[in-house]
């Protein structure tokens, strides 16, 4: 059954109604580290002890996807323990776990079906109840999340848990076409949506650095277009029966009319200029556009489709329709008489009649047409879904118009936000707040965007996880779950447990730094290189691009410090959070000034240590300004803390002199922010004030 | 050609000569990063820029196998710097490593190959030459090596290098029955292999424990006697290409008559006991024992053995032979009646027969067979190799009576020794220096052995990795090079380069720390627990089962802090060296006093960050005494130092009582040492003597 507008709009309401109730709870009192965080959650007394006689039962509904899920659960439980436990599933009566699975889900996984789930542990046993298998997938990544040491060993703790997702498309992009991702770094990735009950994989395929699907139709599609980069299409036919395995759709994009070099380095014809065309290597917004005017590119793309989509079984198929230019229709005669026959007054109004040639080509084949913000048209069927990336607005006109929505912007994994900042935004805050019922039943859900200029197999998992993680919980869990010391609580204890997965997220970073340091370097010299790494982050949003010394391309090798620190300080974070206390006390607080004053020290004292490898290492060399002003940064806050404990404000002029300073040290180098200044500067502001008052 | 002895024999008074003025200079003068240290090195000056317009070019001899190194060479490379390479080799002109091979090796590779090569490097360009495809394998390994980061970016350093192995045997052996290893695991071993220049990968497949090969004429031995984890054929065949690949040779080792339990489970008509048997879970040596009165157990063994000999194509077949207790043999009346029957006096010469009608059923399939030292009798044919295991003087035992022989007494690797100790342990040291020449020409070399009870996938690469590297540089460089700082500062250079190749030594440490500590451990408590762990390690020799509180099983988990900790702690070692430093000035060295009083302040204070860890933890719990030891060593250490630092000598009952209760932390818990003590006992004795020496 589809799940039709009444019947998602009744269950709305009901859910909506559970929420409430549920959310507050979950407000004042996540005692678990879960995230995403369940609907309901009650706590028992006791503990489930885990050991090797853990078994497991499945009962009721069954299929070989449930065996190879509870095949894999205990995998991960043996991960996570060290534990041997028997790998297969065992008998109820000898079971510790026992799985009970309804009904059957959809044989493609399809929007809105039901993923929810029961899971209830006592000292004595477990019960994992759900309508479908997607419900029984996500209560075994709870069941795994809430397995602990304890001073009595491994246990899970007696709770009793209800839990449905808050939005049914809740997912990660992966652009794997501007840097080609290899299939094991997909599949380990697809492993972290599943522990974070993420159900899409948004599979971006196509862009001017690279056409990544092979084409039996057009082969010099991937021939000519991938530099021998690419999926075959038995690779892709694996991997979507991965993804299904873990409860994720797989939604392919092939971005048109613009992002589409690399299409026409085979099939020059089909573009609006002149070619020849070859890969581009540079980042950024390019000319090169299909003809929208030209009967062979609806020929071509109404062959081509139909092949992609037997390929990607899923009913959603993604056609781009970003960030055109027009500076190749503007510079073609031919398009031009095009527009004035047609009455088209604009390149936007080319590009709606071009959408509107393409819609039926994709719902020809049985699929509802995906589109970026750009293909957002009033005349264009109600079927379509949007994706939202370019403002907070999007999401409400899009909805208001009609469409179904996706929200992204806010989500874009690439642009170095903090979790916390992700974590506020919500597909139903700004103007999708005062949107009807109606219409914000239309609003899907949402997707973190993992853009690739400056990833690759190496650091692509740091730059989704563990962020992607409160995207997950902010999709996923009552709305009314916003508080970011628990979220960043949650967020580290997952983080940790990710890497049982496979995920390299925490892995790559000494192994980065190491070679930044040389194979020679000291462990006292590679610890300084860690203490600075620990506190600077890449430059923010599209900034990159600017503040780079030479243009960078796909071939700049991505082994600086920029390419290796984490988007995000959890470094910094604890800083920032003792500064704040600290003022909040009104500088009474002395076990946190000792503390402050520890690391403050540490940073003053670290240049030392990491010059004498600057001087041996051009990638440590670079930053070496960084490293100084980290110094100055830990001399200043060591002297307004002074000033603070001793209770004399310090001078104006003084004052002055240092937040110059703190101006220098804000500014980027090497691509890099020195993230404790913002702090610092409070600290020399509190010196100044006369009592220190807990401001700001 | 086989290498016949003459021509060995020539070669090796040959290398001989050259070797001693190599050596001469090698000893005097490491100033590379090289292990195994090659022959003969000449420093030129200036480097050779490696960046991405880096080429290989392959020129000569041409086979796949060629192409497949040069392209592994180029992503190795890669993983090294990052920089994006060209994948493929490239025409001379372009080059800047140009590749000649002369010659082929043999089809399938054989004891005593040329694998010599030389390498040129200087500033425009550098060359590679070998007279087959194994000396241009190990002329890529040291190019890898001499690749380094600088003030200017990646270089390698201008140089000479001629180098060619000492031994023609050296390998290393995975015991993969007791703990079965997966293939990856073995295969990113047989990578690390490749990289120290060993040339023979020795693989244990059978045990009481488990029978790891999948059987086509006797499929009993793997479906009953593994668990199901156990290597197809298939699996077997691609392994063996991959380690050809990679200048290795496969010898499999099937150990009969005893070891042999997990044969029995599907065929106890072969055993010399009743039983019905199963899978031995327990470790150490059993009871059941082939049947050597049984025509059965030699009719099963040649249609086995022939299986095999296909199966495996080197020319050596391990037939083990080692630790028969001789009970089952003792109780059966049978067999008895048998041995006087034959005039066998003892179970030796019972084996002896074994043996003898053993080697003809190897034979017949064209192999040479090898053996523990248990195997050596006189009277067998002299083409057996010997593997000498139980003691420094088996191998000139073999070689005096003939045979050819293999040294591992001294480099097993489970035991937990030192590298610097497994790297003083020579062939052709204690009576074998007294060989005659065709005697010594016998020893063929070594293998280092890893026994499996205590190693699993996730640690196993900890046990064998930095260590076996220093055992390889024994078997491949000069005799004459044994500085031991030498040597630890090219094996820790080593060690953090092996991670590019994908081996776990370093990263799996991290992951088993945060285990114990649980997900929700503080950074801080998770460094105080890496303190603590960093000066540990697992008790030595064969004592873990006498240390057990339990008896371990093969059920028994590997997640406690001994089965985490590396084998030689390189904190404490740097820590010996300092005191040794110390006390050798006299006491009079104060910047070294700084930094020990810094060190035995840390450990002093971590108790007390570690505690709380310890009362949420099981993991911790246990090995809460020795963190409570490792804080009173620096509080002794402290004190002891400032007796010194004063010029006071301590007082005789303080330093009687301090030795008394170092006395009682030497002592292993939880199967771990504290290593530190050593060196806090020296520093209470020499806080006692008036003034303080430098003795010791």
């Amino acid at each position: 059954m589809h799940c039709g507008p009444l019947g998602r709009f009744l269950s709305l309401i009901i859910t909506g109604m559970a929420l409430s109730a549920a959310a507050a709870h979950a407000q004042q009192d996540t005692p678990l580290n879960l995230m995403p965080y369940p609907s309901s959650v009650q706590s028992g007394s006791g503990n489930l002890k885990i050991d090797s006689s853990f078994r497991i039962s499945l009962t009721g509904y069954s299929e070989p996807r449930l065996e190879r899920a509870a095949e894999r659960f205990l995998r991960t439980l043996h991960r996570q323990t060290a534990l041997l436990i028997a790998g297969k599933p065992s008998e109820v009566a000898n079971a510790t776990l026992v799985v009970h699975t309804d009904h059957a889900s959809k044989e493609i996984q399809e929007l809105g079906e039901d993923e929810s789930y029961s899971l209830e542990v006592t000292p004595s046993g477990a019960k994992l109840t759900a309508a479908t298998p997607l419900g029984t997938l996500h209560g075994f990544q709870t069941f795994l999340q809430l397995v602990h040491i304890s001073p009595d060993g491994f246990v899970a703790p007696a709770v009793t848990i209800h839990d449905q997702p808050r939005f049914p498309w809740r997912g990660l992009m992966i652009d794997s076409a501007r840097h080609f991702i290899p299939l094991d770094v997909l599949r380990r990735n697809i492993d972290g949506l599943e522990a974070v009950k993420m159900n899409v994989f948004h599979w971006h395929l196509s862009e001017n650095q690279g056409f990544r699907v092979e084409s039996k139709k057009f082969p010099k599609l991937h021939e000519l277009g991938s530099d021998g980069l690419y999926y075959s299409q038995e690779e892709i036919h694996d991997l979507i029966e991965y993804a299904r395995d873990r409860g994720i759709r797989v939604v392919p994009e092939f971005d048109v009319p613009g992002h589409s070099t690399a299409w026409f380095v085979g099939y020059p014809e089909l573009a609006s200029g002149g070619g020849p065309y070859s890969i581009e290597r540079r980042w950024g917004v390019f000319d090169p556009a299909f003809d929208p005017t030209s009967e062979k590119t609806y020929k071509f793309l109404d062959t081509f489709f139909g092949e992609m989509a037997k390929l990607f079984p899923d009913h959603f198929f993604h056609v781009g329709g970003d960030e055109v230019n027009g500076k190749e229709w503007d510079a073609n005669a031919r398009i031009q008489q095009f527009k004035k026959d047609h009455g088209l007054k604009s390149n936007e109004e080319l590009q709606s009649y071009f959408n509107k040639r393409l819609e039926p080509l994709v719902a020809k084949h049985g699929k509802s047409m995906v589109g970026w913000d750009e293909v957002l048209d009033p005349t264009l069927p109600k079927d379509i879904v949007i994706q939202s990336w370019r403002g907070p607005d999007g999401v409400a006109a899009a909805a208001k118009a009609g469409f179904r929505v996706l929200l992204s912007n806010g989500y874009y994994l690439d642009l170095g936000w903090s979790s916390a900042r992700h974590y506020a935004v919500d597909p139903l805050s700004g103007p999708a707040a005062n949107l009807t019922d109606e219409e914000k039943f239309r609003i899907l859900g949402g997707e973190s965007c993992m853009w690739a200029e400056y990833v690759n197999p190496e650091n692509v998992d740091s730059r989704i996880w563990p962020r992607n993680a409160v995207i997950a919980e902010r999709l996923w869990s009552p709305q009314q779950l916003t508080d970011p010391d628990s979220m960043h609580h949650r967020m580290e204890f997952l983080s940790t447990r990710m890497e049982w997965l496979g995920l390299t997220h925490k892995t790559y970073y000494r192994q980065m730094l190491q070679r930044i340091a040389g194979a020679g370097a000291s462990p006292e010299e590679l610890a300084a290189l860690t203490t600075l790494a620990n506190v600077v982050e890449p430059v923010k949003d599209y900034t990159r691009e600017e503040t780079a010394t030479a243009e960078p391309t796909s071939a700049t090798p991505l082994n600086r410090l920029v390419d290796a620190v984490p988007l995000e300080s959890a470094t910094v974070r604890h800083f920032n959070e003792q500064v704040e206390k600290f003022l909040a006390s009104s500088c009474h607080d002395q076990v946190l000034a000792t503390r402050l004053r520890k690391q403050l020290s540490y940073w003053k004292d670290n240049d030392a240590e990491l010059q004498p490898l600057a001087q041996r290492s051009s990638l440590v060399k670079e930053v070496a300004a960084s490293s100084q002003d980290l110094s100055t940064l830990g001399s200043i806050g060591l002297d307004a803390l002074d000033f603070i404990t001793k209770g004399q404000p310090a001078p104006a002029d003084w004052k002055t002199q240092q937040l110059t300073t703190l101006d220098q040290i804000a500014k980027p180098k090497a691509q890099l922010l020195l993230m404790p200044t913002a702090a610092i500067q409070k600290l020399v502001e509190a010196s100044a004030a006369s009592p220190c008052v807990g401001s700001n």
